[in-house]
């Protein structure tokens, strides 16, 4: 079976294409013909070489995958053969508070990943995947719709007539605004064009602000609230963009820093952050149990994911190429 | 200004029109002129005196009212004269536990109620209403909406994906079929004829089943879940319907217990709920801040609350008999 | 190595000892050498055929061990060779809803249960054991004590300042009642006796009540409140017990259902819980999340689980005897 | 009846002693005869002039107060006449998300506060006081307890079994060592003096770190937990303790800011709080609900508020002084 590899990270020359034998599922392991990848921030972070966190050379990348179910090891009881899945983000995270050796456990860091044929995992790292879904579809949600559920979801959940605030054209932050959407919210986007504009509220975006148009955005966004600010923020630019969402947030509303994007910007500044009232809530993708909830309102709402675009297996190198220009609306993903 | 008052319960005839010296707010308290208000299953229960809670004679009936704010006492805050407003069901709940207190605090059983045409009240007791809404449809939310909302935003509140089964056609019924809807959910509803069946589409019922073609629609609901049951019942018959709830409910499932309609049926077998795996929560309307927080998701959304006939001041006894012959869909409310 | 199985329920001489062959873990298992088991009410509603649940013949008895791990599987991460461990209740549910299909996956009733000297399991049905418990506690804590820690921490979680009622001195109430102290609460205990009265002060009962001197000991809880009524009901009891629970409750507190032990009583009276205005949650024991956190609230306080007595394995008969007669103050153990 | 008032603030030699005209209680108001005030880092933040929020000259200063009823006016009901009583810090902050019209009506900043010997108040703005609380104990609460309450009752309020830090010996660090061991956590507490270190192991601290012997607390307070990190960090110093508060937190565990009583320290590392893993959550001291169900957890369980030392009301300049040179151990109230 076929499979890339990052020899190591640094340049896309050292993702290579390999053979590899058929793996073989042991006790309590499925084997998963995987039909299609999805690219995500993290993946450009390894390949850029600025990736926060640990991570090791010589992995299959990709942390999102899907695909049917084509053998059961013995002592299975999860899937049948022809079930169609996709995985949980952390392999044995299932629920409750994050246990802290899984951060290093992490698909295409420290684990080989989805870019293959064909995979072994332990059947409780895979979820059902809702019918209407493509491959490719399903392949966009175990990192970035996963994100932005768990974002909306937490200890203080969002609730209808809440307004969430999110950033570009991203894969979260499209799927934030889907889902928020879905939950009764009323969404505030923000982008640099009016063609995309435009796809944002078709896909329902109720106000779209043009951050280049608009540099203070933060307040333009407190402003449409009628001066209350927003009760969310979907916060995936990181150090340059937060100081507009410190702007834009309520009292007591949530900021949920998902993305280190941008670099730039100037150090958080305590006072402001303290006078916003707000929380800042890490989001670490999520559980498995939180990736079964969403897919059950994804399934039930016939939600569809938006790919930007999709490549053939053998154009994997162009998908990351594609990726790192950062123009996308939606997710980029590869069918194997 | 006029009212009408029950000189007992027990017969519309004793509900007597009255005119009445002009209320001043005193410190506090505003004055409003009533615009609109409805009726409730408990507005019945009382003047059939089967209330099974403390109530007087003599007072000015109906818990919901809404209208304008027309004189402002010393030191009011909250509101300006012009604004439109209904009240909250229990005029000092205004979040957290229930307090024992407020039982014995309630408009047309033991305070006078709002089938007036000017009423004082403390600015604490009402709040704003949206733009959108009529004095008619304002009032029609203050108990029925309200208990819908604190049905599905408990301490487990619903979430996208969830299952919602509503019974019939009455105020509390429609406004948790709209609000669930608004909240992501899948909503089953009961009803009896084909007509109301084609409404309840309409308004955004996902299905219908014909509790009278389908005796056991308790299990023709959790059928079309899957087998797994329904995650929510808005429970308003009481005794006569919970048998079916529990048939329908999933494990871990909520049963929001609101009415006692049906008097008839079995007891409950405690056998059958203990093996249901639900969770059965009596629900009492609820406080100002979830009012507030529903009135916010209502003007986002633009919900409009579905009326079924508004009767005239001087019909207000006719409004009365019309609500008793429980054939309505939505609302009766009496614009004053 | 040595083991217990029923060849059917009925009477305990269908309890027999048995040699068998050493089970032999396979990929992401764990030997347990099991050093202790715990028997719990459904043991004897199972021995005496009246479990309302699937069952079924010739298998191992008891759903509670403890022990040590003496040899891993291929391709296990959780523990090492030496860890000492009890088992989740539930073998599969980590968190989150309850998977209906664990309703069938029960230990003693449809899995091979921990009456037996070596049983392999998958790493991920066990947790870690606080170094200060004996064997024999940590057997006495998998469905009990996590009974006890589910109902108090459910979605709406205990509060310090909240008064709980506890029934009687068996398992669940015991660990309800020391944790329950544990976060801060003030506790109410109903016995019939004045040595377990003043046992049950000793592990820091606040108020005990004689229900045989006090047949209205809901009254008198109530009474105890200063008329609000308790937060909560650990109801062991069911229907024999749920009328004097209703009388204790205070609106919007929460009875815990975990119990049928009670065969007698009238049949539920729904207006009587209607006019309670209280929640009914059924608790079915919990899942490994709860149990990690419970085992991490208990190490730290170095809380003891009451062991009423402890039979060696030989005596596994006169343990269910013993444990039949229900004269028992905390748990009945075994050590193997 | 006797006042202080800051004819402006900047100095002590503003706070200036007045006889002012008994105050008369209006409709729904109550007159209170204060025996205690207490005294805040707020109070100093405004004295000194870098209070951050809106503020005017000439008010009666403090924000706490505690006293009996000694009249009532019309139409009041939650109190009668000799009922000992402390307020709300918001006058109008029942329950629910923060008012945002709230920030501009706290006492002594915007509204004449509590060191006077007569003040009117609404009857909502009062909570009764437990009876085992001096006066002084009770004028404690208002604003420091209430904090520390607010920030381990959150949405994912305090478990049994968590591990709290809490920094230096003011009010709200003590208050939140004595609820935290109330609801069965774990608490580490730092201090610089071994004075105060054995002080606060007798309130119940488990552990005590001397932030100057050991400068990088925040990695010594994680070592104390296994490495796993502390759940709770209660930050009062702001800016300046921040550092070491990301460096003991857990993944996952939550900041409560509440001071901003450190002015050094480098701006907020971004990077740094995105790797914590941590929720940032910004305390506003908080509703009267929960004041109220703070008050009966401490009436429960008789927990006496720390005071530092009490000063007579002639002595009110005093005790600014003493407060200024911040080496309290605990809370500096004024008898009346």
């Amino acid at each position: 079976m076929q499979s890339y590899r990052f020899s190591r990270f640094g340049a896309l020359d050292h993702l290579q294409r390999h053979d590899e034998a058929m793996p073989q599922p042991g006790r309590g392991e499925v084997l998963v013909r995987v039909r299609a990848s999805s690219l995500n921030y993290r993946d450009l972070a390894l390949l850029h070489g600025h990736y926060p966190m640990s991570w090791q050379d010589g992995l299959i990348p990709l942390s999102d995958g899907a695909g049917d179910i084509v053998a059961l090891g013995e002592d299975c009881r999860r899937f049948a053969v022809g079930d169609r899945v996709c995985n949980a983000f952390f392999p044995e995270w299932f629920g409750g508070p994050f246990p802290l050796a899984q951060a290093a456990r992490q698909y295409g860091s420290n684990l080989d990943g989805w870019l293959c044929q064909y995979k072994t995992v332990r059947e409780e790292a895979l979820v059902r995947v809702p019918d209407h879904l493509s491959y490719a579809e399903a392949a966009a949600l175990p990192c970035a719709a996963l994100t932005a559920w768990t974002a909306l979801t937490g200890p203080k959940p969002l609730q209808a007539g809440d307004t969430v605030l999110v950033q570009g054209t991203g894969g979260v932050s499209l799927f934030a605004l889907q889902l928020a959407k879905l939950m009764g919210a009323h969404v505030i986007a923000t982008t640099s064009s009016a063609d995309k504009a435009q796809r944002l509220r078709a896909l329902g975006a109720d106000e779209v602000i043009d951050y280049q148009a608009t540099p203070d955005w933060g307040a333009r966004a407190r402003a449409l609230t009628g001066g209350q600010g927003v009760d969310w923020v979907i916060e995936v630019g990181g150090q340059g963009t937060l100081e507009q969402s410190l702007a834009a947030i309520a009292a007591g509303g949530e900021i949920a820093v998902i993305g280190f994007l941008d670099q730039g910007g100037a150090a958080l500044d305590f006072m402001r952050y303290f006078m916003s009232g707000a929380t800042l809530r890490r989001i670490a993708v999520g559980h498995r149990d939180g990736l079964e909830a969403m897919l059950r309102a994804i399934g039930q709402h016939r939600l569809r994911p938006v790919i930007d675009r999709a490549f053939a297996f053998d154009q994997a190198r162009a998908a990351f190429e594609h990726f790192d220009a950062r123009r996308h609306f939606g997710k980029v993903v590869i069918t194997h």
